[in-house]
């Protein structure tokens, strides 16, 4: 096996945090003595040890000479827990092979220097596309301070997300809408507006059977606070906060009402009627909100996408046609005129989940 | 080499006819002796050779005792050429392996059986699956005496074809249109609604580059015969006919004015305003098309996929999003009120052009 192999199987480690490590990254790592795997760790929460403890740990004695291959630089700096690099000097570690280097700007890096001014021979950039894929959401926050956004559509052939009276169910298969609480565990909050509250009626929690789930923050933009006090999101307990976004404009017996079931509101700035997601983002960047999931509407994908604070689009279709126009299109109000001022998207992936094919790419 | 990878090879030559052998089938076949591959053959041109007679003349002398691969049972009548059962006997083949039966109920059939009462070994069904698939539009037309339609649609991820100032230009990228020139080459005919081609001017010629193609009968939909006497399709030659569909509504001066440019006019039944095509299908039948690509608009896709006359799809989506409602949708009109009313599209397969997506299906 090779250094590519060997920093692959610490990818898949790291990945193994998804949902559980927000605000840090997904970290993995695999300790390599005479090309036998004598340890591996992964960071398995916020809070807890660093996937080179984990690893090291793992490995006790057999990590003296042995080689560390971890997905990210490993930490110089004190946090909530010792510097990782202290602990691979003292383990014995020869060599360390990182996928990347620390994109955090905020947090005294220096983890590589220090190892190999210490007599530690150092390697990085293995894998670094692989590796910086995984922690997109987490290079995104630390570097802009505002959350990763998805925005996932769930279509037929023919762009339609609903019928003409808002029947959605179902246009994707059982495949699809696995992959869709498996996003929901993965991001740290999601968002829809209010319309897709009153009409769908939505839980907007994980649900992943068996396998423990995270509910991520749901968060509605309503910007006349006009949700149903009946609604499941105002009713049904979730394992994360509820945020409503509104405008301000609403009275205090409403609001009150509102607060009562548990929720949070939050007051935004209005643009053009509508809550400006370019002014929310920091704020919800600045809640801890690493990374969010648009789930719809037509109203506020187009809103998200015209706000520009969308990086990522997951778009299923589902192998139906309405074969009409009056159904609920994927985005709603005014387009470009011209063709060549469409919104480009790059780095297209095609999945296929079932008979729904997902074109997943980047704004 | 085995009977399956033999099959192959004649499947492939047989593609080698696509878009010239209509009203006839594609057909390929080799001729194997000793595991080698001592002749080759297929149909070039409706009206000349058999596959077999070339496959049985490339091999000469060496056919004696050898397997003839064909994806296509030999015909046992004497149409435009001498039945190929008896070509297969004088060469004295000792074998024959076929992909498929004859699925034309109008020959007098029995090729196979012919064959294996005068002697020789007959296996068929070998590839089967493949060879309906490259047959697909002469099994339909044989069957039904109707032309097998492709529905072709070309939008962004949001479902748009066009913005809402009609700018379609462009929205799939060069790989894409060059594919299209590719189905207009292997279709007998085209269709479009007379919107498209006041908005759009197209030519609806094949254009291969260097290769020699096959031009399309042109069929516009043009109920109130409003197409511009200006427009390409009456100027521009095209190596095949231009048929305009019309109402029979129109004045006999502006009808004798569009006659004039060559072009043909066909009086067909008007269903709910526009022209029936469920009743169009037969006539185009009966003029010997045997496959119809529609090449849209939206009104033109929504009419086609009501009047159920559509046998399979080819959606391409471009990498890019419009992100309002006001652009051109794939498709116009009405809809169903259930998401369970869709129609439904079976054997999906995904293929790139560059960066663009196309979803082929049937339905």
């Amino acid at each position: 096996m090779n250094d590519q192999e060997f920093m692959r199987i610490a990818l898949e480690l790291a990945a193994r945090g998804t949902g559980w490590t927000s605000p840090n990254p997904m970290v993995g790592a695999v300790v390599v003595k005479d090309n036998d795997i004598v340890g591996r760790g992964w960071h398995q929460k916020a809070g807890g040890p660093h996937a080179e403890v984990h690893a090291l740990d793992d490995a006790g004695k057999r990590a003296m000479g042995a080689t560390i291959y971890v997905s990210l630089e490993p930490c110089h700096h004190q946090g909530r827990t010792p510097p990782c690099t202290e602990k691979i000097l003292s383990a014995g570690i020869g060599r360390v092979v990182m996928a990347m280097r620390d994109p955090n700007p905020d947090v005294r890096g220096g983890g590589a220097e220090y190892l190999s001014k210490k007599g530690v021979s150092v390697t990085s950039g293995v894998c670094e596309a692989e590796a910086r894929r995984l922690n997109e959401s987490f290079i995104k926050y630390v570097t802009t301070k505002q959350p990763f956004v998805t925005l996932k559509c769930a279509a037929t052939l023919d762009g339609r997300i609903a019928t003409r009276t808002g029947d959605a169910k179902w246009v994707t298969g059982e495949m699809s809408r696995k992959f869709v609480h498996e996003l929901r565990h993965a991001n740290d909050a999601i968002l829809v507006g209010v319309n897709t509250v009153k009409v769908d009626d939505p839980l907007l929690t994980a649900r992943r059977g068996a396998e423990k789930s995270k509910d991520p923050i749901r968060i509605v933009l309503d910007t006349h606070l006009s949700i149903p006090e009946t609604s499941k999101l105002l009713r049904n307990p979730s394992g994360s906060d509820t945020l409503i976004i509104t405008g301000n404009s609403e009275s205090s017996a409403r609001r009150n009402a509102i607060l009562k079931t548990g929720v949070k509101i939050i007051d935004a700035p209005v643009k053009d009627g509508r809550i400006d997601l370019s002014a929310l983002m920091p704020r919800l960047g600045a809640m801890g909100i690493t990374s969010l999931l648009v789930e719809g509407g037509a109203t506020v994908a187009a809103a998200a996408l015209q706000a520009k604070v969308v990086d990522k689009i997951y778009f299923f279709y589902a192998p139906k046609i309405l074969g009409g126009d009056d159904g609920v299109p994927m985005c709603s109000g005014p387009g470009p005129a011209l063709m060549s001022d469409s919104i480009p998207v790059k780095n297209i992936r095609i999945h296929r989940f079932g008979d729904d094919v997902m074109i997943e790419g980047y704004l």
